[in-house]
């Protein structure tokens, strides 16, 4: 089935910025929305980040598992002990496999996908803040200073303003003005993808949750970054030179 | 394969646009060039556009298949003496059943895409321009007032601004500058797509082939529209509201 979330995280010098749409189907006779961003925060230790894409049943599951294996034993390495932001994406990574392990025959068998995917990110007292992309695989990746953002789900969109405007230098108000801008495109052109947005700022060295907000459609200021943006695009086509050839 | 093309067709009051990159690869190590865009035109008479995506083989065959046939037997249908561009779409569509059906097996054997796509418009005398998307089944779709414009390839990070700016009232001026953008967006985006850009306007009715033109990466006109875009975008994000909660 065709991509329908869309999610992006970003590791700036200021801090990081999650956010999620909280859409999602099975069908489009049948759309209901589910929070896609769970944080695990521990003021002065930790904060810590997922936004999930792609089968739900395998996101959450693999989450769950996380934490039952915690339950059942303690000292076992988890979201709460894990001494780096690395430890906790080979945990998600493995936790994927685990569950498309047990459930991927079955659903294949029925034409459903089982890919899934997460963006983890945030800091874990004692290293600086990092953020990580988990593919289906299990395989993860981190952000660099050169591409200092991931996406998951419907990620072409909403891409090239991302391109354009962020930076590692980017304040954390222009990471989330350009966040909703990149929401925008995505939603205007993908229906599956919707608002409620969950939306998630972190001052880089807090080691706390900064701002933890939901907008939903008609937020005020995501109306305002929607009208303006749509106005400027037409100011800025207009400005653009006419050719000579026609 | 990820997507290595892009082409966008317009059907519009005033006329039809068409564009194409012109890049083709076997791996990022092995880039060629070759046009995507063939014109079968008789003036007085018909226009025919094709632009194509997808496995390069597959394409250039399905289209040699059409020719051969009618030199085998100048009574088959074909490009040339087709009434309606709706048999020419149903021409094309077969032609990529038959080549599929030959080589298929043969590359999925060594995990090559043998999916491809045409789009195909203009106009023959006696109808209306018309424009259709011919996708990699056979099956084909014709765009409409509410949707004009049809793209193949990498077609997702230039689509918002089609989706923002093009209407059936679009001048060919302002169509053929926002094909630059949505161009720009692209190649930004996906380093496998890009110039030179192949352009083809047809003034409606006119049934002759109005403007065609090959802009190189240095063409003074796209670097103009990208220049300026890349301008107007910073400053339309510049001057979106902040936001109040950081």
């Amino acid at each position: 089935m065709a991509p329908m979330t869309y999610c992006i995280g970003m590791n700036l010098e200021a801090g990081l910025v999650f956010a999620s749409d909280s859409r999602t189907n099975a069908g489009v006779d049948n759309i209901a929305r589910f929070e896609k961003m769970r944080v695990f925060a521990q003021e002065g230790s930790r904060v810590i980040v997922t936004l999930s894409a792609g089968n739900l049943s395998v996101t959450q599951n693999a989450l769950s598992l996380l934490e039952l294996r915690v339950r059942n034993d303690p000292a076992a390495l988890g979201l709460w002990n894990a001494r780096s932001l690395f430890e906790v994406a080979g945990l998600l990574g493995d936790a994927l496999r685990e569950v498309r392990a047990r459930d991927e025959a079955y659903l294949r068998a029925q034409n459903i996908d089982a890919s899934a995917s997460f963006i983890v990110g945030g800091q874990i007292a004692g290293e600086a803040p990092r953020l990580f992309l988990v593919y289906s695989e299990g395989n993860f990746i981190e952000s660099s200073n050169d591409t200092p953002y991931v996406q998951i789900g419907e990620i072409k969109y909403g891409k090239p303003i991302l391109d354009r405007i962020i930076t590692r230098r980017s304040s954390l108000s222009d990471a989330v003005k350009c966040t909703l801008v990149s929401f925008d495109s995505t939603m205007r052109s993908n229906i599956s993808v919707g608002a409620p947005i969950d939306l998630l700022v972190y001052g880089a060295d807090s080691l706390r949750v900064g701002l933890k907000r939901r907008l939903d459609e008609d937020d005020s200021y995501l109306v305002a970054v929607r009208s303006g943006w749509e106005a400027g695009l037409a100011r800025a086509f207009d400005q653009l030179p006419g050719n000579t050839w026609l």
